[in-house]
């Protein structure tokens, strides 16, 4: 259950005779269609007379009190933290890390320095969350997934290899195999006679093979000696042998970046993640209650009624609505005093609430001098990867992460004293970057278990197909009475921002939808 | 001789036991070794009293002008245009575009839109321009040369292929080509038990296959419905069939972010790559003469007469000086009045200049709600290419380079008139982006072999080998009386400015011993 994951979790369906399905689907036009953006459009006094109240300030909260509020309806959004966002936070010079059973950390990163401590990265097709961030005026820039100086260290240890090498020398190696089968005629039962002919030249020029089909390295590869002025010629590196390739268990990274969430173009907002519910914040003009810790449910045929506890007082207060829309983490909200139907107060407590864990560090930017520019060096084990900003590049100072993991790795890791943490990412960056691991300082750990009202870092269903296929998931996606649930973690996106808002906008409509129907009623 | 051509120049010579080598280089750390940095460090008062006449203000030349005036020399720098770059020209709202035998353009450009001309990124490991562009404050930005949204499309015709489809789809089917010849145990004789044992498995990975190694789509190269919220299922394309995929004369093109010198991550200048000569040009104190066109060399035994002609006035000027670098392009300089040597004036001439031709048009960015951002679509025939803008992601209106081609294709377009280059680079967008094709306005083309004091796009010394193997290339390199010439076409790394900037190092380099030898002498 490790990040690469998420990229892979809805697998392709049977599908006969694709060959035929594609050239159908190529005369329709089908395949060169863009997908659909489809951002809620509702009548501006729809919700005249209304009454929403949304429970939790993440993404999903924030989209809907936004929709509500421009269709009419009487929003009021409660919020445990004194901050909105949820997961979505970023991390700057002064901030205060709380995690249960834990000493606070106060983050002491210089000025310009951040890390985002939850979601890092938008895909370019993630449509409704970049849409959002185009209408509430959110500067992106580009976010680096990948890169070819990037390295991978196998966690059975040996020297990393550069993500250009473990791309180039693979495919090298695979097209000399290849090849090698076909002149041997393995495959002439798979193969028409064209496609033979064709496929051994572009096997030439795919892994860069010699004339012979014999693949002897490749400059795509790197180099051992740059070219330079007058007669410096540039020399290639060896290839590293195939047998080293498959021996570094972070091999399979190299496909991390065809990972259909993970592929070039994707973005971040300039300054930080938290630069979109700051947006969402200047644009709402409905009540936001802070440090409003829900603590019970209660639904009657007229209405629903939300009590919180101001943490700041102790004072418990009430919010009376027609429609409530618990956004919360679903291992938040099954602990919550309710009158939900026993089956929902089960759904609610089916998903396993994953750890997920991010070590950063404040440095001078050493990598930079290495030309890792942004990307992921990966090393499997309990920390995965070392990810380097894609802010601010050729500046003095930026932010390491360290650690970036998730699944029961994560859980056992975050098990440990956080000192011991640190000092684990710390090890993996002296075995990257040997010598540099003196020059990390102004650790910031986050253990999203342990971090009040999240208690985790999203929700897993079980097997990937699990996520459509659990009744508990069906259950809290229908309306419980007066109660819709939202976020991420009912969608087929857990764990990214753009499933929080997809939620948010099919809640709204079904809400919609309601108001509606009464109203012809 | 395409554009990717550049990228494969420097070809790895044989390697014999590269395995042995590799481990021998493991052992050594050599593999980690990232390439040296070595800006020139001249003593400030070495060149006190000596004077250095630069011909030519592209980068080579405001290289070598910045660094000689730091060392102490007295420098002039002739510029036969009103503006400094060279090749190195940034088109925007207002700009004059003179070509030889053509009517003049106007660019007609809105605010913020611009084009680059000549060169147009920056590879991470041309770290002695980024140096530059550190040193003299040039802000930049990630230069997006490959997205997964954008297109390949035959010159033969057909549907394009999004490049995530070519990718994968080719991965796939590979992938499961392969396995059949592993398990049939065609390639036992090639691998150890412990490699085919391991290779099984990986490729599963590799080309994301079924349990019975058999390749059935993968949501790698897209999705036909996108995932959402509740129960909406992401559903993964068909693959496109292996025949289709070889049918497209464009497949190679797959692998052009893997040449060396293509590889994420690259740069660009925030808004322009003229800002590079702008920060050289705010840097230099020496006199730089505009509008001064070199007529005429003439060398003493004890110094060198630059004569020009100042354009505006029709008037010559000579400038007498104890070394000129000569930086302009070698087809200009075998043309112009000089008491070279005939071997040198015959080597000045060897080289083809070779064409490069960009056309670029102001839009609507509705490529970005393709979810194109950057990168490049590839379409071959004389315009090769659609290239994407990086710069400003989201904003309303961009500039999209419908053409930039080199070589023999790129000659023969350059002969048509340029209405009709404009038409057809317009039909490429149609075909690309059907219907978008009307939203293009404000052309500019370029064609460099028509370009004054370019005369083509960059020199061409014949097959790669021959950068080094040329009589001519070693002769031009070598100083010529007190004449010494520098320029990217007389590197590796011809076309680059990283050339033009280790070029003009050399030579300074050059000139600083010989000073260094008289002083001792």
């Amino acid at each position: 259950m490790g990040l690469s994951r998420r990229g892979f979790l809805h697998r392709l369906g049977a599908v006969g005779g694709y060959g035929a399905t594609y050239s159908a689907m190529l005369a329709m036009g089908l395949l060169a269609a863009p997908p659909a953006l489809a951002m809620p459009q509702l009548p501006a006094a729809l919700g005249t007379g209304r009454r929403v109240v949304v429970l939790g300030g993440g993404i999903s909260g924030l989209t809907a009190a936004y929709e509500l509020e421009r269709a009419g309806f009487a929003v009021t959004l409660l919020e445990a933290r004194e901050r909105l966002g949820g997961r979505n936070w970023t991390l700057r010079g002064g901030s205060k890390i709380e995690m249960i059973g834990e000493a606070d950390q106060t983050v002491a990163f210089s000025d310009g320095v951040y890390m985002n401590a939850g979601p890092a990265r938008i895909p370019s097709h993630h449509e409704h969350l970049l849409e959002y961030c185009r209408r509430l005026g959110v500067p992106l820039e580009v976010e680096i997934n990948t890169t070819r100086s990037a390295l991978l260290a196998s966690s059975k240890g040996g020297a990393p290899i550069q993500m250009r090498q473990a791309v180039n020398d693979t495919r090298g190696w695979i097209s000399e195999l290849l090849a090698k089968a076909l002149k041997r005629g393995a495959l002439d039962q798979d193969l028409s006679a064209e496609e033979k002919e064709k496929l051994l030249p572009f096997l030439r020029s795919y892994g860069d093979l010699d004339a012979q089909h014999a693949f002897k390295g490749t400059e795509r590869s790197g180099l051992l000696r740059h070219g330079g002025a007058a007669d410096q010629l540039a020399q290639a590196r060896p290839p590293v042998p195939l047998k080293e390739l498959l021996a570094n268990d972070q091999l399979s990274a190299t496909l991390f970046e065809e990972a259909f969430d993970m592929q070039a173009t994707m973005f971040q907002p300039v300054g930080g993640m938290d630069r979109i519910p700051a947006a969402f914040e200047r644009a709402i003009r409905s009540p936001i209650v802070r440090g409003a810790e829900v603590v019970k449910i209660r639904q009657s045929p007229n209405d629903v009624t939300v009590v919180y506890r101001e943490r700041a007082s102790g004072a418990e207060k009430a919010v009376r609505a027609d429609f409530a829309i618990a956004t919360l983490p679903l291992n938040i909200l099954a602990k919550i005093d309710s009158d939900f139907d026993p089956a929902v107060r089960k759904a609610l407590a089916t998903p396993i609430a994953v750890s997920t864990n991010k070590i950063g560090f404040e440095a001078p930017r050493f990598w930079e001098r290495q030309q890792i520019y942004g990307g992921i060096s990966f090393v499997g084990g309990e920390t995965s990867l070392v990810w380097y900003p894609s802010n601010d590049l050729h500046s003095a100072r930026g932010l390491l992460l360290a650690c970036y993991a998730a699944g029961p790795p994560a859980t056992r890791f975050a098990q440990r004293p956080i000192a011991e943490q640190i000092e684990i990412a710390k090890g993996v960056v002296a075995r990257l970057h040997p010598g540099h691991e003196t020059a990390l300082s102004n650790p910031a750990v986050i253990n999203w278990s342990k971090i009040p009202f999240s208690l985790g870092g999203y929700a897993w269903w079980g097997a990937p197909e699990g996520h459509i296929e659990a009744p508990a998931h069906r259950l809290l996606n229908a309306p419980q009475g007066r109660v819709y649930f939202a976020g991420d973690n009912l969608t087929q996106f857990p764990a990214w921002q753009e499933g929080a808002v997809l939620s948010a906008h099919r809640v709204v409509g079904l809400i919609a939808d309601r108001v509606r129907q009464r109203a012809a009623a």
